[in-house]
């Protein structure tokens, strides 16, 4: 299952490497992380099943829209990536809750100011339908961080 | 929007009559309530913009399911209704949460013990699939009941 | 911390040994689950930060209510369990969460038929406070069925 | 209760006004937004029982910790703004569920960049207990955003 997962998001544009990057990015103030660490703790993330199950239901609704193959009114709410529609960062949320509420904070902000390939998804909204892999894909990332912060503590409670 | 929900779970065998059976009899302990109040509080439910998008995406994809629309292993997930599968969960989640965490307890006890309608959905997951329309109307009963409390309390202390 | 969350739980009249009795007891229609591995599944959700954060200031807040050391509103909200006070069941839910959503059904129906130790919290009202108690209680068993359900579900794919 | 929300903010340095200033800030890019029109959001947002109850719950908290009258090891946690302490996040997640899940973009973004008001809260750390209020008011406000986003689209439809 976690290949499946892996293969479906480069098929939408997104590697490991890509998000290896943002956690580097937001971690760099306060760890010395290596990208090794980044990706083993993005590899962690993807291996849970609550992950994959929003991540596959996630993308298959992008897919759908993409394809015209979902009847009105949600195709035309997820071609547009309608403002009021907030399913995308509700699947985002079961994500970054596996690892705490901690995680929510790198969620929103990642969300909001769209950084590295969080940016990319967001330009080539036009020719594809990304309303869910970007939110995904920034739990993902806060998943991954709040990961590293619980594992750097009990690190040094011992 | 609101009637193309309502037609929806029509369509998937839900009336707001057998919601309003649920609200009754959860109610019956604490307060006197009509069938008509009962049937007041599920339409406000029912107009809520984030209660529309959860049930337009969840009962999607269940006709999907229905008609082999899906890719694997999306696909037997749904049609299985899978136990690990946690996504109907969460978007039942967003339904309850409007009326605050206190319909968290109604929506379990509903999913647990499928009374009424939610028994009839379940008995009927072999020709259909109803994965995701259970939880769905769980939580829409579970926030009317919410609401009622809500109501009720602020008569009360005016 | 794990120490100090079990003994404040006995303090309040909560062992682990009731709480492994309705893990089994949720538990015997699925799998045939020994008391030993209620109590291993417990004790890792124990051990859970997330987990013991909601266990420390909930407690906390119980046991400062019930000395009378909070100012009003909140001392009478807490003392009189106030039926829309929702935040004992948002701290419940962040325990329920790490494992998924497929707790929150296991939550809500214990919270609501308030089984064995959750049913002898609930009549000592009187005389404690045990306002949030009860749901974190509901939530540690409800996680950790759900631990238990996705051990065996990883068992068997291997 | 109202009232004594709006005074318990005002006690520990926050006001509607300043709050009102980032609901400007943030909405400025979207729409054309009156300070009364932030004002009167922020209002019904604060009318919300959910939301009285986790500002009361979370600023009590805060003061208790201040004031040394907690027990260990909570005491420690709170006045250390501890990281992996996410209670503080939980409640405010509570506060942006209310108006659906476009409130948790504003949040983290809030939270991450302390803008404003949030800053303040944040440098004032050393001298008071700031746990729970900056998630607090960085939730308050990204709800009356969501609140304004839902208003401005129902206008449109009519
Ligand atoms: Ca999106
Ligand atoms: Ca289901
Ligand atoms: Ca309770
Ligand atoms: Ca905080």
């Amino acid at each position: 299952m976690k290949d499946i997962i892996v293969n479906l998001l480069k098929e939408r544009g997104v590697t490991i490497e890509d998000m290896a990057d943002l956690v580097l990015e937001l971690q760099k103030k306060y760890y010395d992380l290596t990208r090794e660490e980044a990706i083993e703790s993005l590899n962690s993330v993807l291996d849970k099943r609550e992950v994959q199950n929003a991540v596959l239901t996630g993308i298959t609704l992008d897919k759908l829209a993409e394809k015209n193959m979902l009847e009105e009114p949600l195709l035309s709410i997820l071609k547009r990536d309608e403002p009021l529609y907030g399913i995308d960062e509700i699947l985002a949320l079961s994500i970054t809750n596996i690892y705490g509420s901690i995680g929510l904070t790198n969620f929103g902000y990642l969300d909001k100011i769209k950084l590295g390939i969080i940016g990319i998804l967001n330009e080539h909204k036009d020719e594809r339908c990304n309303t869910f892999i970007d939110d995904l894909v920034a739990a993902i990332i806060a998943a991954a961080c709040s990961r590293i912060a619980h594992s750097i503590k009990s690190e040094k409670s011992n």
